[in-house]
This record gives C-alpha cells, sequence and structure tokens, in this order.
C-alpha cells in the first residue's frame, strides 16, 4: 500500500471516529428525552427524573427561581404535579441538539403539557453531560408561554 | 536535572496552563456582560448586542418564543426597549459561571431592570462560545419572574 493511500484510510478513519462521537451525545441525548416522557406520562416523576444528574450541584432555571440539587428539584416536579391530572400528558417539540464537545450537548426545545383543562406549554434549555453513569441534564433553564 | 524533577515541572507547567485557560474564558465572559450592562446604561443596544454572536444562527429564547439571528434579536430589543425610560438601568447578579471546555462558557444569572415604575427581572443561561472575533454568546434563554 502507498503511503498516500495508508494517509487517506487514516484520515477517512479519523473523521469518521469524529463523526461517532459527535453523533454519539445526540443519540444519547433524545434516548433520554424520549424515556423521560414515557415515565412522566406513566405517572413517574422519579423515573422522569433519571435524566438530571443525581448530585446537589444540578440547577433547575424557571421563571426567576431557581432550584439546586436533585433532591430539591425532585421535590418541586412532586409538589408542583401532585396528581396524574396536572401531569397530563407531556409532549417535546421542535427540538434542537448541539454537540458542544465529546462530553457536552445543548438540547433546546418546547414542552408542552396536554391536560384536561388547559394545555400549557414553553420552551427549555439544557445543559447534559456526560456523566460515568451516563448522559444526564445538569442545568435545565425551563419557562413558560404566556 | 534529574528526570523525576523533569517530570514534575513539566507536570506543574501543564496544570498552570489547564487553569489559565479555564480562566481565560471566565475574564472574557464577566468582561463580556460588565460591557453589555455599561453599553445598556447608555442607552446604546448596539452596543450591548455585540455581546452575541453576529449569525443567523444566534438564538434569544423567552417565554414560549425563540427568536433566531443577530438582526432579529437586535430588533426584538430594539421594539421592547425603544425608550430609555423602558431600558432602565440594568443589573446582572448571582453570576455564575461554568467553563465546558476551552472553547465554551454556560453562565447563568440573574438580570434587573431598574426602572421609574417597576423592576421587572428574572433569570438567564447563555451559551458562550469563543469565535475568532472573540467570546460571543450563541444561545441566550432568559426568563421573567412573576
Amino acid at each position: 500500500m502507498k503511503i498516500r493511500t495508508l494517509r487517506i484510510l487514516v484520515l477517512l478513519l479519523m473523521s469518521s471516529v469524529a463523526v461517532a462521537l459527535s453523533q454519539e451525545g445526540e443519540i444519547a441525548v433524545r434516548k433520554l428525552l424520549a424515556d423521560q416522557v414515557i415515565a412522566w406520562n406513566a405517572g413517574d416523576v422519579e423515573g422522569f427524573m433519571k435524566g438530571y444528574w443525581n448530585s446537589d450541584s444540578t440547577e433547575f432555571v424557571s421563571g426567576g427561581n431557581i432550584v439546586r440539587g436533585y433532591r430539591e428539584v425532585l421535590a418541586r416536579y412532586k409538589k408542583t404535579y401532585d396528581t396524574r391530572e396536572k401531569m397530563g400528558k407531556l409532549e417535546f417539540a421542535e427540538l434542537q441538539i448541539r454537540t458542544i464537545s465529546s462530553k457536552f450537548v445543548l438540547a433546546a426545545g418546547v414542552w408542552k403539557l396536554h391536560r384536561a383543562k388547559d394545555q400549557p406549554w414553553g420552551r427549555f434549555t439544557l445543559l447534559i453531560e456526560k456523566k460515568p453513569e451516563g448522559w444526564r441534564i445538569i442545568h435545565d433553564h425551563t419557562s413558560s408561554a404566556n
């Protein structure tokens, strides 16, 4: 094999690895969000929370509020959505996944709750990090449409 | 010089470089935000906008809205804050800078407008990227306190 051919093969291999790595985060994050929707719609808030990093540093921002810590974020969800009626049926839309590095992804989109009496919705921006235990949300900024 | 001493020196040098690189983003982002406050409080919306990436991809999310594109974000600011009274005096607080990589920083905090008749405030999450022209906001999620 000529050196030039070998060089081209190595470059092709490297770019394939780069593409695979950048897709890895996107695929993992799409699965994370899909799993969250399934858990939510089964009334399983703890299951939904598995998408978040289990850490005191995990942050949930909404309106003028910030909640810090996995337990605190879970407590907020449980308090705000204490019945299946309030939970409604969750839908994520307009999903946009931005690979920042091999370890970080920014995901943005629309959240919507289909409920009997109303349909609250808004937008979210999530910073998601690859942790030893898997991809996890470490910062969530969620806002509501008026 | 012994090999062991050399090794320690190289490690020290490498960790200093790593610290310097991680501080570079934080220092640049603090300056970016401080410059935005100065421009805003001088009634200079164009100057304020210099913190954003001049690109069609730049995103500004608030409530249920997303605005895409530097020109569109500028137009939104100019429309929402068309007088000095509406602009008020901007203050950023509870600033939290997270270095993601040598090229990305996540900045979160509180925004507040001191105005004659009201004091609107809320929270923001910014993804800031090191571009050839400098550090620029590429995604802004801003929410209002109720």
